[in-house]
C-alpha cells in the first residue's frame, strides 16, 4: 500500500518509516540514559531547519536533577505526572521573546529587523512563538531519527511552569517532552488520520 | 566534524544531509511541475506526526490556476511576488479552528474533547495555530523528503490572504510555501545558526 508512495521520495523508505510511518509518541521509557551528547547530536541537525529570518527563537532546558524534576512534576496535569516523573529525560521547550538580539548575527542582511521587532511587542512574541513551533517540531523528528522516542505533552500549567523555570515575561512555555528508549506498552494505537481530501484542497 | 554527530544516529547520513544539513530554503525553481500524487505522497507521510489529541488542524490549499495565483501574489509582500508567480506550485498553510468537529474521529479516547474547545474560543483557536505550526514543519520537512525544495514565506498580508482563500473566521493562514525543483542560484548563502551553549541548558 505505500509501496507506490515511497518510490516517490528522495528520501529512503527506513529514514520514512524511522521519522513518520512507524513512529509514535511514547508513553514509557526504559531506565536507559539519554546523554548531553545525543541531545546536542540532536540539535546540531535540526538546528539547520528554517525558521522566518533565520530568528532561531526555541529555547531547551533539560530537566536533569531529581530536585528540577520534581519541580517540573509539580507544574504538569495529573496524566502527564507519573511518565514524566519516570521519564530518563524530560526537556522544556520555550520561545525566548528577545529572539531579536540575536539578528543582527543571524540575518544580517537585513540590519533593521532587530528594530522593527523591538518596536512591536505583539508581533514580536506571536514571531516567537510561531518559529520556535516550527523548531519545537524540528526537534521532535530529530529525536526519532537519533533513535529514541519523543512523548510531547501540552498538559501543563503553562504560567506556572514558564515562571519557574525561566521568570516572568521574556519566554513562553510551548511543550515539554519526554525522551528516551520507548519500554514495552510505550505506544498507544495509532489514531485515525484525516483523508488527503480532507486536508488538501486545490484552487 | 560532523562525523561524530551522524554515528549518534538512526536515521543514515544520507537522510540527514537531505532533510537537514544540506537543505536549504529555495528562491527560485526550475519549471518541473509538482504533481497532486506528489503532494499527497508528502501528505501521507507527514500525518503521522504528532499534534496535540491527534488534533491535525493543518489545511492545505494549492494554487494550481493563473487566476489564483494571480490573486495569491497579490497579497505577497512586495519581496515575495516574483518567486512566488513564477514557482511551479505555491501552497497556503492554514490552521482550522473547528478542528474539534473531527476529534470524536480522530481522539476517541477523550469523548468529551469536542465539547470543552467548542467551550473555549481562545484555546481553541490557539491550539489550532500551534498544532498546525507544528504540521507546517513537518510538511516542509516532508517536502525535502521528496526530492523538492521548500521556500516557506511569512511575508503577506495574512488577514486579506486569509479572508480571500478561506473566507472568514474559521481559518487562519500561517504560511505559504513555494515548492519545486530548486534552479540554479536558488539558495542564499547559509545563516549562521546559535551554539548549543546559546539554546540549550541543563537544571
Amino acid at each position: 500500500m505505500t509501496t507506490v508512495a515511497t518510490e516517490l521520495f528522495a528520501l529512503d523508505a527506513a529514514a520514512q518509516d524511522l521519522l513518520f510511518r512507524e513512529a509514535h509518541t511514547a508513553h514509557a521509557f526504559t531506565d536507559e540514559p539519554v546523554s548531553d551528547e545525543q541531545i546536542q547530536a540532536i540539535y546540531d541537525l535540526v538546528k539547520y531547519a528554517p525558521t522566518a529570518m533565520n530568528q532561531s527563537p526555541l529555547r531547551i532546558v533539560l530537566v536533569r536533577t531529581p530536585e528540577a524534576k520534581e519541580r517540573l512534576v509539580g507544574h504538569m496535569n495529573d496524566g502527564n505526572k507519573a511518565k514524566t516523573a519516570a521519564a530518563p529525560l524530560t526537556a522544556i521547550l520555550a520561545a525566548d521573546h528577545e529572539f531579536h538580539e540575536h539578528l543582527p548575527r543571524l540575518f544580517p542582511v537585513y540590519p533593521t529587523a532587530k528594530d522593527m521587532f523591538a518596536a512591536n511587542d505583539e508581533a514580536r512574541v506571536g514571531s516567537a512563538q510561531m518559529n520556535a513551533t516550527l523548531q519545537a517540531a524540528y526537534f521532535f523528528l530529530g529525536i526519532r531519527a537519533a533513535g529514541l522516542a519523543a512523548g510531547p505533552m501540552a498538559g501543563y500549567n503553562a504560567e506556572a511552569l514558564t515562571k519557574d523555570f525561566f521568570g516572568e515575561g521574556k519566554h513562553s512555555v510551548l511543550a515539554v517532552v519526554n525522551i528516551g528508549k520507548p519500554a514495552e506498552g510505550a505506544f498507544y494505537p495509532r489514531g485515525e488520520r484525516l483523508a488527503y481530501d480532507e486536508v488538501v484542497t486545490s484552487v
